[in-house]
């Protein structure tokens, strides 16, 4: 057994990154630069945009935080988010979700200029997902695809299980290992007998926020197991997995903390270099 | 064992739309309005459009075809599509395809108008197909899902495998059964041991275009079976099933002919229609 040390490849990652974030000051006058808008002060949100501000300060990318309180209005955040469309030393932007009850969140995200949306969750960049175009692919799936490409994981032919169907983690996860090649399965609440395919999987993702979902009897010697869950239990931070005992039988396994959850900063900062570099592209057109 | 008789099921549900469509006609003072764009001379398109033209023509639903030259240019063509956009007696239009070499598909299916993108292939209608927000959906998965529902076939917690991966039909196809509570399975070219897959399926789906691809020993006893392939085998048209054999083993099959391709079609118009009661919805706002 091998552990996906997610924290390790960002940190890997961004030493890569800063060297050519320093590239482009040089070159252009500036870092790329991300906005992190954030409503309220839900904890864990506080936590992602905290985590977020210091990988943008390592890679040397210039970062904001725009805070809002829970009562803005909808047509306030729309207003902040148009502003930032509009702002050409913004090269992208990201709405710390959840949002509170009064904002449609889809309203919100599509408001999102498509070239700006680092966390690939406006219709365009779903749809170029969906169409095989290259686009923005949420943080989250972007950034277990680099853990696996990082370790050198084959896709092709493989039989890859995913468990959850969310529109930002399961469903955008599904479709990427798919556009790799692999032959992919996609479960949910609603099927019946998980562990019939979790069985036979050569690859698990898993996103569901169950703890201890996957138990060592779903999973078949040799796997490779992706948790992305991301669970409070007392003072203790765990996954869907139960890693204590489904370990053993993986050929690979991400721990948690410190497997996803630092890809999926690691993914957000990456795109937004692309973004940067995407703009600078187009200007010179 | 059942066929799916999708000819049939669409006569009847011409039958109906018909009835809404003289309804708008006597409310609105016009039928809804369906433009079919085809590009150069290939046979098998022709006799697509015709068979449009047709179904259009027995609901009532006004048509049109704009014939032009395998030699028009890009540009010319995007003028079409968007003079086909702001003509307001326009409520959907498709462009048939293939396109010419010389034109890039995806340019093209771009520069559709969502809201008149009855063939549900712009990025924005993936997007919303990706994101589960209502929007069109492509005529080929769209029409399965109809006979699917016609014949009372349940989905949700099945195992459905679907063959294919293709923009226009397996990976919509995919989408649609997911978010109707399938397990869903997606296998391609390189999947190794298909049979593997689709021994444990509920309901397959096969759109590969592999004439015999699905033999009687790929298939369990009971499985739902449908074939979106069109092939020409000598002056025979046959699917991507052995159906012959494969049918004694289902509870539900489809025949080629008559099966997915008129539900297609029954797909099409229906998909016009709902462009029009947008229209009109909108136009009350």
């Amino acid at each position: 057994m091998q552990l996906l040390e997610g924290r390790k490849t960002a940190r890997e990652l961004e030493g890569k990154l800063q060297e050519r974030v320093l590239e482009m000051i040089e070159k252009h006058g500036r870092a790329p630069k991300l906005v992190v808008v954030l409503v309220g002060d839900n904890p864990a949100s506080l936590s992602y945009v905290k985590s977020k501000e210091k990988a943008c300060q390592r890679t040397k990318i210039d970062s904001k935080i725009i805070k809002l309180p829970k009562t803005v209005s909808q047509d306030d955040l729309l207003k902040v988010i148009r502003d930032l469309n509009k702002d050409s030393k913004v090269d992208g932007f990201i709405v710390q979700l959840p949002l509170p009850e009064h904002i449609d969140e889809s309203t919100i995200l599509n408001e999102v200029a498509p070239e700006k949306d680092v966390d690939g969750l406006s219709l365009l960049n779903a749809g170029k997902l969906m169409n095989r175009q290259s686009g923005f692919v949420p943080a989250t799936p972007k950034g277990v695809m680099m853990l696996l490409n990082h370790y050198s994981i084959p896709l092709r032919g493989k039989h890859a299980v995913v468990v959850g169907r969310s529109n930002i983690v399961g469903s955008p996860m599904a479709k990427l290992l798919l556009n790799n090649d692999a032959t992919v399965t996609v479960t949910h609440r609603y099927t019946e007998n998980l562990k019939h395919y979790t069985l036979q999987a050569d690859l698990i993702v898993v996103a569901t926020g169950v703890v201890n979902l996957i138990t060592a009897d779903m999973v078949k010697e040799g796997a490779i197991v992706v948790d992305v869950g991301i669970n409070r239990v007392g003072d203790k931070i765990v996954g869907d997995v139960d890693f204590e005992n489904v370990k053993e039988k993986t050929s690979y396994i991400t721990p948690v903390p410190g497997g996803v959850g630092p890809m999926t900063i690691s993914a957000l900062i990456h795109n937004t270099m692309d973004a940067f570099l995407n703009k600078m592209e187009n200007s010179k057109k």
